[in-house]
């Protein structure tokens, strides 16, 4: 197989890999990016040196130039040690990979199929898959027994990042990282420091969870709560019309490495196996899946012959290869689908429809509702987490928050209850397409019904009149949800309601959503936020535009529209840019001013105006040095 | 002068010139897009015709093929007779143009200046200027007299256009419209149908303007007002770096096209006279400037040279060429620029910095303050609206909501008032960069200390952190202001903070801005807003593509997507699409379970659900039509 290496080489312009090393768990290193500042030039020649700033990495080690990875042998398994020390599990044969797994016949079917070259087992290591043996395996066992696991120091480290950033400075310092806003959270009571102990409590409230299966050891812990930094997901996923294994594989890696936090693979058709084991097994974030997609084309297709058994087997087969989430559509009921006839766009969830037409077809509830427990069960062995589905969520505006959807909602809250019940983690999915004035609504309503488990939302959508600019109507309704107390959100790209999404989507998709995660973040006060912002803002008003390129979601494309007008190495150290032109800069004027009030030490307004008219004989005595003849 | 014509043919796909005519004025006739839709197909054979849908249009003459419309003689002067009817204004020679209007020192100069081929003079019509002679000759003038003006009653008629749609069906089809949301809106009563009286009574109380230079006869009137459709304004101009005339009149045209509804014109360095008349000529939507840029021009670039003088002369001088608003940032007084020393990034407006350099200068109050009541006089004389601006508004999240930016708004406030004093029409501008949970304390600030005056903000950008999507970040703010009342919204480019717009980000900004202005009408509740939506969720529902893409903000690049995965014609009657392929489809299901729903003539959920049996028994008797085998 091969991937183009452009950008996996590790190499983020200005940029090291780092680690952070546990204090409880030695083995723990935490990986984040650090990006070099340069030094600011003061008024009197004097360099003044700025600290470098660390920021959230998800790219694991795809993003460590030190790393020799490779995608036919997979990553590292880093969790290994963690989860065979925790001697609660045990290595079995496993149900084996079987032929209709990736939808095929027979061996000889896919030897003989057109789609041979398509189909290529993963080359790299393969385990043999665990379980647990005496009781749940899972994150919220652990913390519930008041167990400090490994995966929780990480975390720990990785959410304190920024606040780190902060809370090492002296109090003058901190002053140069400029004015932190206190922010407005619904709810939550964000603390000032997180450490290890409460990522436990989070999770042992179920108010946050830890997807990590116990077959993928590759993964870097990361955490999914409302009292942490909102998450991204990115879907990726072949289908019946297009691409291929390498295809999603790169997927991962280029949404990750732009700042998935987890990834969906959502593949219909042939050789779902197949590209998941690659994901899986390269994958540095939580894979998730909706295990329907599978189990229906084991079927070919025909929703009525859907079983339970092949369900069954479906999770079994996933939870062996690593898929950390599951989404399963088990609050849609067949009393909530005569509702979804009057609604404008009935049932726009692949699962829900799917379960609606087994129900309509059998007149049978559900069977995802009615075998819950068997599926928690075999959840908990694995330390698979829910991400309970929402099969019947508004496909547009004019069907937001209606008795259907919210019908769902309550039954999400019930099967959250009995999860936990099992010691299963878990997540509830919500909207969908929502105008701004209702999507608050939808909040509260989760939290309340839903006991606190985290929201986990796809967009919402705020209006249904632009397609191929959804990233952007999703990415408003994603901001405004995030900040009132979404934990994830599931990524939108500009290609949503018309075609595949490919690299570039994938990329644009991803950084919407970053700027939605981050600006709920700032919104929440969340106090390792910020600091971001301030450095950026800090480098532009100080003409480093280098740093300010580096210190960008997407250095690359700053740096790319900069250089259309000024596309010289001079103009990145001058004082201008294209937009004003050398001769008129209101920054600089500020400057002025700024510098003024600093060489003079007059920190009282008082001060400062009676020192302007000094300054005001200053100017008049020479030349602006700004305002050349033009 | 060559202007490509590729997209000012005023063929846009399925959609034709409509006018509307009024009742009080039978020469006004509102120019709208009407969309041709495709019957439904029901399940019967049947087909069942979709009404046309019309939107609000603002290419003008440009957007109709039946106009033979030519950048070189301008538009038709629509409101010449209106103007000329009301008897107050009287023609006269005005200043006339001089070389220093451009950026020369002479017409020698102009000749034999390198730049000589970019300075050429509009070939068309000059008509000689207009002024008031006895009174206030603006829109709020005439709506404190009581007169419904040609342009209110052709606002009413362009503002009630989604009205018009929803109220003229009866109640069955109304339902076949989609339910209606009721949207939640702060303190402003949009009422269910506006009227000419309405549209005098809210620019007579100050809360609306009308945008309408007599000197720009030209224009189709629109208005800007909290109970009124949010409005979006795109920036256009050249700078001393880049740029000509001819593609700033290109980017008006192509701006518009795509739904702006004003345009600021913020040239810099030379032919900025010549730019604006070529550009006012041919605009079919209100211009705005910063006169200051102008004005600095003719002082050379140096800030401590202006004069009240040289920017009164600067006044006259675009008010007799027929700019409709004057952004002037007369409240960024002496006593606010220290505030701004300990800012993270200091003054970031260009208007705000240029004064609070002559400020400092001169150590004097801000001159365009202390000759407030003089500007009053002018513009009240040639109809140009005040845009008050916030020279002092945040650069960055750091900086939101300090001391310096609400002091100016309270400066702001005082301004108001006295510019109704003389009879002009005013907005206010806003910032900036500000996190989403300060967003709400601008809007209500605003309300309460500028009296209701329309609010026009720049975004805000909700983080700092991502250059090259800032249309993005301040579109997010952008949305949720507009939600809370701002009343017009001021676009933000991709290459905001880093180069100048070319076309693409033009429209990029537009769009995002049409979306955000959209999405805040829902969520007021307006009634005129979700039609759209409704109409073009049903044709996704029916797997009308066309109609889908055709009811789109931007038609060709959702055309462009989908084409992308399937590009064969059938595809687009195809009843599924690239995500799911043709073996399975969420919507077809779900259109399974409404038609059986609709042919029962079911419509109690308790005889949908006796139902069900029925159809189960129904599937089971045949092949599934829709999951063929793989």
């Amino acid at each position: 197989m091969v991937v183009s290496s452009e950008s996996y080489d590790g190499k983020r312009p200005g940029s090291r890999r780092v680690y952070v090393q546990g204090k409880i768990h030695s083995d723990v290193n935490v990986s984040m990016r650090e990006i070099e500042l340069n030094p600011t030039k003061k008024l009197t020649g004097e360099a003044e040196s700025n600290e470098p700033v660390r920021v959230y990495d998800c790219s694991g080690p795809w993003g460590d130039p030190q790393e020799n990875c490779d995608v036919e042998q997979g990553l590292p398994a880093l969790r290994e040690k963690w989860i065979h020390d925790r001697n609660d599990v045990e290595e079995y044969t496993g149900r084996g990979v079987k032929p209709e797994d990736d939808g095929y016949l027979s061996e000889r079917h896919i030897e003989h199929t057109a789609d041979r070259n398509q189909h290529r087992a993963f080359p790299g290591l393969k385990r043999l898959p665990l379980r647990g043996k005496d009781h749940p395996v899972t994150q919220l066992w652990y913390a519930q027994q008041g167990i400090v696991t490994p995966e929780m120091e990480y975390i720990a480290i990785r959410e304190n990042l920024g606040r780190d950033q902060v809370a090492e400075k002296a109090e003058g310092d901190r002053m140069a990282l400029g004015h932190q806003h206190s922010g407005q959270c619904f709810g939550a009571n964000i603390p000032e420091y997180i450490t290890p102990e409460f990522v436990r409590d989070e999770v042992a409230s179920g108010r946050a969870i830890i997807p990590a299966n116990i077959n993928h050891p590759e993964l870097e812990p990361m955490i999914i709560g409302r009292k942490f930094l909102v998450k991204i997901n990115a879907n990726i996923g072949n289908s019946a019309v297009a691409s291929s294994i390498q295809e999603e594989v790169e997927k991962m890696r280029w949404a990750t490495q732009w700042g998935a936090d987890t990834v969906m693979d959502l593949s219909t058709g042939k050789n779902i196996h197949a590209t998941r084991e690659w994901i899986i097994r390269n994958s540095p974030v939580p894979i998730g899946t909706v295990p329907m997609y599978q189990a229906l084309e084991k079927v070919n297709g025909k929703v009525e012959s859907l079983t339970w058994d092949i369900f069954r087997d479906t999770l079994i087969e996933q939870a062996e290869q690593g898929v950390d989430y599951f989404t399963i559509h088990a609050g849609a009921l067949l009393r909530f689908i005569p509702m979804t006839a009057r609604r404008a766009t009935g049932i726009v969830s692949r699962g829900g429809s799917i379960m609606a037409k087994w129900c309509l077809f059998h007149h049978k509830e559900n069977f995802l509702y009615s075998h819950w427990d068997d599926i928690c069960e075999i959840m908990s062995r694995y330390d698979v987490s829910f991400s309970i589905g929402d099969g019947l969520r508004p496909g547009s505006i004019a069907d937001a928050n209606d008795e259907a959807q919210f019908g769902e909602l309550e039954v999400q809250g019930d099967l959250v209850k009995r999860a936990w019940a099992h010691g299963v983690q878990v997540i509830c999915e919500g909207p969908g397409h929502v105008p701004m004035h209702m999507i608050k609504e939808n909040m509260e309503k989760q939290l309340e019904w839903c006991h606190e488990a985290p929201f986990y939302t796809l967009g919402p959508l705020v209006t249904d009149i632009a397609p191929g600019y959804d990233h952007i109507t999703s990415g408003i309704g994603a901001a405004m949800i995030g900040w009132y107390g979404t934990s994830m959100l599931c990524y939108v790209t500009p290609k949503e309601h018309l075609g595949l999404p490919d690299r570039d989507d994938v990329k644009e998709g991803v950084i919407t959503y970053k700027i939605a995660a981050h600006a709920a973040d700032l919104a929440k006060g969340h106090p390792g936020a910020q600091y971001r912002d301030n450095a950026l803002s800090k480098a532009r008003f100080e003409f480093r535009w280098e740093d300010q390129f580096n210190l960008c979601l997407d250095p690359d494309r700053a740096r790319e529209f900069h250089d259309e007008t000024l596309p010289a190495d001079g103009a990145k150290t001058a004082h201008f840019c294209s937009m004003c032109g050398p001769n008129f800069c209101s920054m600089k004027i500020t400057d002025d001013v700024r510098r003024y009030a600093q060489e003079k030490g007059l920190n009282e307004e008082e001060a400062l105006i009676a020192g302007m008219e000094e300054k005001s004989r200053e100017f008049s005595g020479r030349e602006s040095e700004i305002y050349s003849k033009v």
